[in-house]
């Protein structure tokens, strides 16, 4: 090695040689290379109309696959070969989301350019916690609030909006805003301080998961969860609700917080938004909407009447990177009433914050977020917004809503095809039943379609218990997705349906227990 | 309007016309445009020399502009010259990182080539929460884990990792894990419950903002935090600490978690790591370590050294958006234990987890943590080291530390400048002092100064305030930084030091009071 030792020399006029390897690394030719090396192979990813759900590849393959890359280059600088080969291993192992293929989960094709900005965003950081740092970031949260406040129908000034890294985070957070207000002395002084009530959260039985364990992590217990009942459309049933809640209060139980859904994953479903805001304030709870999924709805107006209710909340979330088409995570949490942001985590800290506040420190989101290098994200909403205004988003959002109705409605004609919900959203479960199968042999049956048709290739479905009932379930995020795609899986779905049947036929005559575990 | 009402059609053959706003949204050949015009302005960025910070623009000044840009456009498609435009002024506000200019905070210029791969991660993602959606996200999560194991030296398969996006969420799930684990039934029965003591989180007194409000996020309440003391180096004193925590006991304080840090984020200072993992065990309380920022030393064998101790932690997690340079967030959470990872949430919901485990889930994220959607963001660090090796990290990382520590040589020399505290990081701490100021208006001084450096756009520093103390702080990421830079930044502080001593003067001569608020 020839070259000097730079950590081991006293001199305060040290030698500053950058390693060539350092150099290499940061070196703006290969960038470029490799940058428009990627973006033609995206180009040509898009441009493709094959239709694919997910490549899977055994995890003992695949691990060995990544390994074989990562021995070490011997070369001097940047192998533009591997960086392909990279590429191409990742592409292959992800789930095909521009594809009508994929129809798995509430993951979009993302508006392209949107892309590009991860790249800038990158590149040139603007960590939106401190306004020095995210200028443009902290700008573009105010703008958007703005926007969205006027399809709330709030007051401007009157409210406040801040982004978060996810859904999950959003409802932790508003969760925090209505403990600290409601549960006196909960921040300072911990849940363990002497109360004569037992605080409690109400949440419906299809909350997120993100939702139905907040309590676990704030303090509350998850004991302390009161899960409401559902009614047959699978939103929170107002008047078993009500008894319900009487019945908690009665345990001894305090519900400062319900927690409902505009958009349920697992059927799209919306509570009943106006009478649960009546509810919640007869009990004296703090309301909260997970709209993650469908508050999406607000920017059209011919699916915005759906979150009917929703401005009453006293704060709700929507995730800009499910129905809004972005990148994730980018997810905007609002509060009816301005100024309760920064109650969630009420603590200031010196180095971080300034002590006098100023036009600028009044527009940064520090002290109102739990993220401290907080993503800028909300600069792809605000990009897309500008670039192609709110027609564009409520253009294919109607329809991949108009597609799931029909995709209902075809399925609902189908002998061999039980739909039980109605979608109120692009997501819908459904059942396929050959004749012939019953009970429990049904919900293996759903669960064993599910991994055939993902190990096939072509399409990518997903599954969910409802119930103690396994069903499939699509959610269309693609707006290519036509009748056609749906023909496709159902012929699939069926074709994959006889085989098992025959092959359990052929089981049960040679006396073997049937096959319903997980297979590649 | 000519095109169908699509949603108010009845029948199942409903039409599938995609609206034209739509297929412009997703136009492929903007795409690629736009990509590629992004690709050559950034490289153009990287390529230039200037020296620069922060070119802080007033808040309303700035929205003005945005807003300019929301202007609905009448053109039928995609505009490359708002994309243009928009681009340019993103740039123009961001933080200079790419520059020798900015010495700011720790964010740092990222491995380009990983910020391609945030636009390929945001255009065909891996949501790593599943191993069917994140296939290689989660095959690269166990590589690295490996290679880190190697480093940390504890046996293969006995520990695990998993990734968070961001520190805060990685130290409030490692508390969550010493929670669970030792204040008996606080998951299900929640905090509340009847205890005989008071559960207490210690920290150190320079713990990071994310760390010291955990207490008052999990319900164990922020006056059950216990600060210790710090030594003259700004490190946990072990004998006051001691002293501290029989103290708290004897009031009937319970501490089940302490948590050091490795690179406070103030001065970068390393708690001393093996005496408090004694002190932990003797307490019986948990370890985790916050080693967001000097975490990244484990990968050279150099600064390993100064991590002695950390594989004593039972938990820490280290940052590689700081000094692994990579796009924010990714941040790697180790677990000393295997298993330990999935008592953070312990819970579980049917319609995101499978009946079985397989070889497939047994690899997936999911049940570990706490997001849902999930980036992918440990792919930047498989590829870049996969692409780059070991060595070119260590050698950025080892330079700038060097630079670090040659900048307090150098400080140290000057007459007018305090130096309280060796580097053991890439952060340096000072104050300037010109003769015959003193007190607090030293403190003042050094805020106008950060103000006015800022404001001239050169350079970028942040201020800190330590016992009372505000001082300069900068923060070396950038590998081009070199003596030159160093004496720049000083050469800019006497300048604006002289100025505002000479504007005071004149002032106290016209007997005005001194002017030490923030300006723009």
């Amino acid at each position: 090695m020839d070259r000097p030792n730079i950590l081991d020399e006293g001199s305060s006029q040290r030698r500053q040689t950058v390693a060539p390897e350092t150099e290499s690394l940061f070196n703006v030719r290969n960038f470029a290379a490799a940058a428009h090396y990627a973006v033609e192979r995206l180009a040509g990813m898009l441009s493709r109309d094959d239709v694919e759900g997910v490549h899977l590849q055994r995890p003992a393959d695949l691990m060995a696959s990544a390994r074989s890359l990562m021995t070490p280059a011997d070369l001097d600088g940047f192998d533009a070969a591997r960086f392909a080969d990279i590429l191409e291993l990742y592409l292959e192992t992800c789930i095909k989301v521009n594809s009508r293929g994929y129809m798995g989960r509430q993951f979009s094709s993302v508006i392209p350019v949107t892309a590009v900005f991860e790249m800038v965003a990158a590149m040139a950081p603007q960590p939106a916690s401190y306004y020095e740092a995210g200028q443009l970031a902290n700008i573009a949260d105010r703008l958007i609030e703005e926007v969205f406040g006027r399809f709330i129908g709030w007051p401007p000034a009157s409210f406040e909006m801040v982004t978060t890294s996810g859904a999950s985070l959003a409802n932790m957070t508003a969760a925090l805003v209505a403990r600290n207000r409601y549960v006196s002395g909960s921040w300072n002084g911990g849940l363990a301080a002497g109360r004569s009530t037992r605080p409690a959260i109400a949440i419906g039985q299809d909350a997120h998961f993100s939702v139905s364990r907040i309590a676990g992590i704030i303090g509350i217990g998850q004991d302390q969860v009161i899960r409401l009942p559902l009614n047959g459309r699978r939103q929170i049933c107002l008047e078993r609700a009500a008894v319900t809640l009487d019945a908690a209060a009665a345990q001894g139980l305090d519900i400062f917080c319900l927690i409902a859904s505009a958009g349920t994953t697992a059927t799209g479903a919306n509570d009943p938004l106006p009478e649960l805001a009546a509810l919640a304030k007869r009990c004296g709870a703090w309301l909260h909407v997970d709209a993650a999924h469908n508050g999406a709805f607000l920017v059209s107006d011919r699916l915005r009447p759906r979150l009917a209710g929703l401005e009453l909340a006293d704060s709700f979330c929507l995730d800009a990177h499910k129905a809004l088409f972005l990148p994730a995570l980018c997810t905007l949490l609002f509060y009816r009433e301005k100024g309760l942001a920064e109650t969630a985590f009420p603590q200031k800290d010196s180095y971080v914050f300034d002590p006098f506040e100023d036009e600028m420190t009044a527009v940064q989101s520090g002290v109102k977020n739990f993220e401290c290098t907080k993503r800028p994200a909300i600069l792809n909403l605000w990009l897309a917004w500008s670039l192609y205004g709110r027609r564009a988003f409520a253009d294919k959002l109607e329809h991949l809503v108009m597609m799931t109705e029909a995709a209902h409605d075809y399925l609902a004609d189908q002998p061999d095809f039980i739909v039980p919900y109605r979608p109120e959203s692009n997501i819908l479960c459904f059942v396929h039943r050959p004749l012939g199968v019953y009970g429990n042999r049904l919900s293996g049956l759903q669960l064993e379609l599910r991994n055939r048709v993902r190990a096939g290739g072509r399409y990518l479905l997903s599954k969910v218990d409802l119930d103690g009932q396994t069903m499939l379930r699509i959610v269309l995020m693609n707006h290519r997705i036509g009748q056609i795609d749906i023909e496709g899986i159902v012929a699939e779905i069926r074709r994959h349906a006889r085989e098992i049947l025959e092959n359990n036929a052929t089981q049960r005559e040679q006396n073997r227990p049937i096959r319903l575990q997980p297979q590649e």
